[in-house]
């Protein structure tokens, strides 16, 4: 095959900032997906009405004329159902991080407590927003997940109704319990499905490869790949895509995050191809997503063509500098323009 | 306890460079102890008489008056017995790298053939010369020592009267299996006394505290903190010091290793006395590297006061500039001048 057409990609889990990095990274999803779950973790979390629409618009500003849609979340806190009412047609979903687990999360819930959480988990499952959620404790690195897996199944058993998204999973274990419960969903990012804590730490120490989640084990990454590749109903493609300043990921206490928007797809096309489950990629980066979250397909299309592509050692604009997933490297995929 | 005086501290892995970064960091191992095993991996192995002759002298220039003694190695090759002869009185020791394994490592051993290096190691055994070993596989990050354990096992058992020091470890595993057979020994560092893979990845990635073999498990780490304080006869203090320049540790695709020497024996007191195990701290810092070694304790003493010592931002000299571990920050006993 030497080209390729992916109907309404949709990126699931992706964090586009503010300002100038915004202005910088906003444009660089909106070329080749068809919307993206907007992450609400600011340096002022996302928790009203009116930052979800005013944060809206200024990604809409900044991604011009492309066909994208911003599918907008909440902060997670106790929110009442009267507000949630209100706010519904604004968002897609509600985000909780576990209180300092990641960037911008101090706001986050000190304790998941399904008995406290109830009001507000409840009128969720009424109004049918979904829940996601980034899953680790404050354990031990390379456990941090592995030892949520007990939340997930106490919510998930305590909220039958409730869609809860397991976001960017890396773990054996999170394949596993997500296909354990029928309200339980995750997403998958690409450097999870391509890496291992040995690409980040086993030669030199790679910071652009640095995220939370850390990436786990071959036998994590394998069963990662496995179930991407399937088309299971319940995985979605979520590229938790992080941009950084290339100067606070290349310094000493390097932030966390991986930043692959612009690289995305035509990895996910490279990989898919490899491993022979070109027919299955449109599940993941489309058709499971419009399932889960009752959404409508986008009219976008985007062709790839089998043609390499070098990716730039950063991407510059605005004053702001970032530097992607495979700097320098090439892929086998480019973007048709 | 507010002073404490230690009688011939030894460091029983140590890495001096050479040139500038050498002229820099030997006097900061000198001022503070009596002697140390001195790593032969430069950028040209040390791998004949002639250049360990000459590497001691410019390390015996590089600290000018101070007392002590550089314990030389070999960078290990199959020798012949009439080569390891003539060597045997300029040498305490001959240093293992699997090719590969770690900085300037890649003139190392393919494969750990005990069959294939017999010649050499059982002439090492019978001049009693020991073999430190960098002992790692090629395999996932956090497993690589572990997976070693066979090879030192197979070592152990075939060259019986050969002294194995197992440098370096950082597994429960390790600690485990130096206690099983009479011929194993092992070094410890502080890093791996005091940290995990949390402090080096579990937060914002650290690149002053990546090393190899990388920092593991907390069990792991409580294995080897408990068998140093213990004064265990088979466990020296080896600290693997490891300089890089600033800028290669600050960097996208930071350079492995921990620079300790000038906090090392600060931080082994402030250690042994939090665990209240200062009567075993002589022992893991001289007296049992004496036994293995069949070494003589050297006259010189180190005084050290409880007083507040700052580690510096960072050692400047030579035109050259090194990041100490735990810089700028403050440990409770100091070098008494």
């Amino acid at each position: 095959m030497t080209e390729i057409t992916i109907n309404s990609p949709f990126d699931m889990h992706l964090h586009l900032r503010d300002d100038d990095m915004l202005k910088l990274v906003a444009p660089l999803s909106s070329k080749t997906f068809a919307g993206a779950i907007i992450m609400p973790n600011l340096v002022l979390p996302v928790d009203t009405k009116q930052a979800v629409i005013e944060y809206k618009n200024r990604i809409l500003d900044a991604i011009g004329d492309d066909d994208f849609k911003p599918f907008m979340t909440l902060f997670f806190k106790p929110y009442t159902k009267e507000f949630l009412s209100d706010v519904k047609d604004e968002i897609s979903a509600i985000k909780l991080y576990p209180a300092g687990i990641t960037t911008n999360s101090e706001g986050g819930v000190e304790t998941i407590d399904t008995i406290a959480l109830a009001p507000t988990l409840n009128a969720m499952a009424e109004l049918n927003i979904p829940l996601c959620i980034h899953g680790e404790t404050n354990g031990f690195v390379m456990d941090r997940e592995s030892e949520f897996m007990n939340v997930y199944e106490e919510l998930a058993i305590a909220f039958p109704k409730l869609k809860i998204i397991m976001e960017h999973i890396t773990t054996k274990d999170a394949v596993k319990l997500v296909q354990k419960y029928d309200n339980l969903y995750a997403t998958i990012t690409i450097q999870h499905l391509l890496i291992t804590l040995d690409d980040v730490a086993g030669g030199m120490l790679q910071p652009h490869l640095f995220c939370k989640p850390i990436a786990k084990t071959p036998k994590d990454q394998e069963a990662l790949l496995n179930i991407a590749l399937s088309g299971n109903d319940k995985i979605m493609f979520g590229s938790d895509s992080a941009p950084h300043p290339k100067h606070a990921k290349e310094a000493c206490g390097c932030a966390a995050g991986v930043f692959t928007s612009p690289i995305a797809l035509q990895i996910l096309v490279e990989l898919f191809e490899k491993h022979n489950a070109l027919d299955n990629l449109h599940k993941f980066v489309s058709l499971n997503a419009c399932k889960i979250y009752d959404m409508q397909p986008s009219s976008k299309q985007v062709h790839l063509i089998k043609k390499d592509f070098t990716v730039p050692s950063s991407y510059d604009a605005h004053g702001e500098t970032v530097v992607p997933m495979k700097f320098n490297q090439t892929i086998s995929w480019s973007i048709k323009n």
